[in-house]
């Protein structure tokens, strides 16, 4: 099978590495944007090879991961529609999907195949030197699935999805948009948030010195990649304005308890946070 | 030197492991509420000796360290205030000082110093069995300082700290109070508030299902004990208020700039957020 990485960042990195790790017979063509990035992905063993050229790049395809910023895929999509040989599968990495999958299953030419994905994993950057290959280890890989979807091509995604380690979870592209805006993108707008309350104390400095473990991984994602925070908000609007309208009632029952000293009340609704949260995490233990 | 561990749970049982790894010549009592507790901690190698009895506990002890729940530990001062021999160092780990320490200070005879304390160390769980020598390695342990603190008597308390590895900041209650609402019970309030928007949606159990590494560390302080929470929250409730509402204009300009699809807005603020956190880990990186 012919794999082909367009946009070789953390992401696009970390697929290839994972593919050649898992030593199967695939070849990986990397197509990143610039010439340098081929060789620094061939030595680290990301490809087999590159170019630059995307219709040359995708033209011998079996299955093509658009690993480009978010922004790009729809571009990207439609500047190698027309070069895809029969029964190609495509598939992306970007993080929000309803706008996205929509528009790629129109593009596509008749005898091809788009499944969007959503690699659940990355890191406090985006470079392709800090790609690994068990980046997507028993980590969650959301795949969508529509009237449009090809079932042979999800299978065979899913296939090589498990070649990196990498758990599927089908969904459709609406309830993907609103499941990430819950788990990722509020999480997201909460620790900027946060962040941003502290930074604006005249006491910040003292704040950051006594800082501890708490406080660092509750706002662990607002050090991430500014650019792609923005990204999700924009792609992702609605769901995620409807998140925080949810998220602004269930603060305001705490703050309303906490200004009555309700302690009872208080209780209750810690208990049943602590209660949801160990149970999704025990179920992910299940899971491995 | 004598050392007194009032209470024996998570943090009073590390201090006791603590002080007994560094080796040093000092002689532990460990004075829990229940008898067993004295075998278990016997047994764990946390205390020399043990005994329920407040008054006989702490009547030799030089140094005493109230491990109590935050709402016993004024009576238990008041209870062993009588029984103190003069020189006698009280210190806590209550996790909100302005109240502790204005009424232990008055609690104390002449010639008995207290100076607050608060170790940000902990664990998912409060019981004696979760004790480890190590807790507080590295950790920032929080001291309070007036008026009425004696410097011998910080240092000796100092000293301690240091055999637990711990790392200690001089503040006043009252900035210390305010800096925890803001680094430690802020984030649990947003923590659990984020956890039960979640687990209000229809989709929470896909929601949960597809959780990743970014929803786990925003929510990890909302699975802690509900109780510790109530009493940060009633002991800490002026603070935590305005921390509340400082977090809410943070939270609204985000909002509206998501509404407004202000990108640039966006890119500053989250910027912004990454900057401050990165320096403060920086920071910290550094004081090791």
């Amino acid at each position: 099978m012919q794999i082909a990485i367009i946009g070789l960042g953390l992401i696009g990195g970390s697929i290839g590495l994972g593919i050649k790790a898992a030593n199967h017979e695939s070849r990986v063509i990397g197509i990143p944007r610039r010439e340098e990035t081929i060789q620094e992905a061939i030595r680290l063993g990301a490809i087999d090879e590159g170019t630059t050229d995307l219709a040359k790049g995708v033209a011998q395809a079996d299955l093509i991961f658009v690993c480009t910023p978010i922004n790009l895929i729809i571009p990207v999509i439609t500047e190698i529609a027309p070069h895809l040989k029969k029964g190609t599968i495509v598939s992306d990495v970007g993080s929000t999907k309803q706008e996205i999958v929509a528009k790629a299953e129109k593009l596509l030419p008749k005898g091809c195949y788009f499944v969007g994905g959503h690699p659940m994993a990355g890191k406090e950057t985006t470079k392709l030197s800090a790609a690994e290959a068990a980046l997507f280890k028993d980590r969650k890989w959301l795949i969508t699935k529509t009237s449009r979807t090809s079932s042979k091509a999800l299978e065979k995604l899913e296939m090589v999805i498990g070649w990196l380690g990498g758990l599927t979870v089908n969904l459709d592209p609406k309830t993907h948009d609103l499941v990430v805006a819950a788990i990722s993108h509020l999480p997201l707008v909460l620790a900027a948030a946060l962040v941003n309350t502290v930074a604006a104390e005249e006491q910040k400095e003292l704040m950051g010195r006594c800082a501890a473990s708490g406080f660092r991984d509750t706002t662990r994602v607002a050090s991430g990649d500014p650019i792609l925070g923005v990204d999700m908000f924009s792609t992702n609007q609605k769901a995620v304005m409807k998140m925080i309208k949810s998220f602004k009632k269930s603060l305001a029952t705490l703050e309303n308890m906490i200004r009555a000293r309700d302690n009872e009340g208080l209780n209750k609704q810690l208990s049943l946070a602590k209660a949801f949260r160990d149970q999704v995490y025990i179920n992910k233990e299940d899971l491995k």
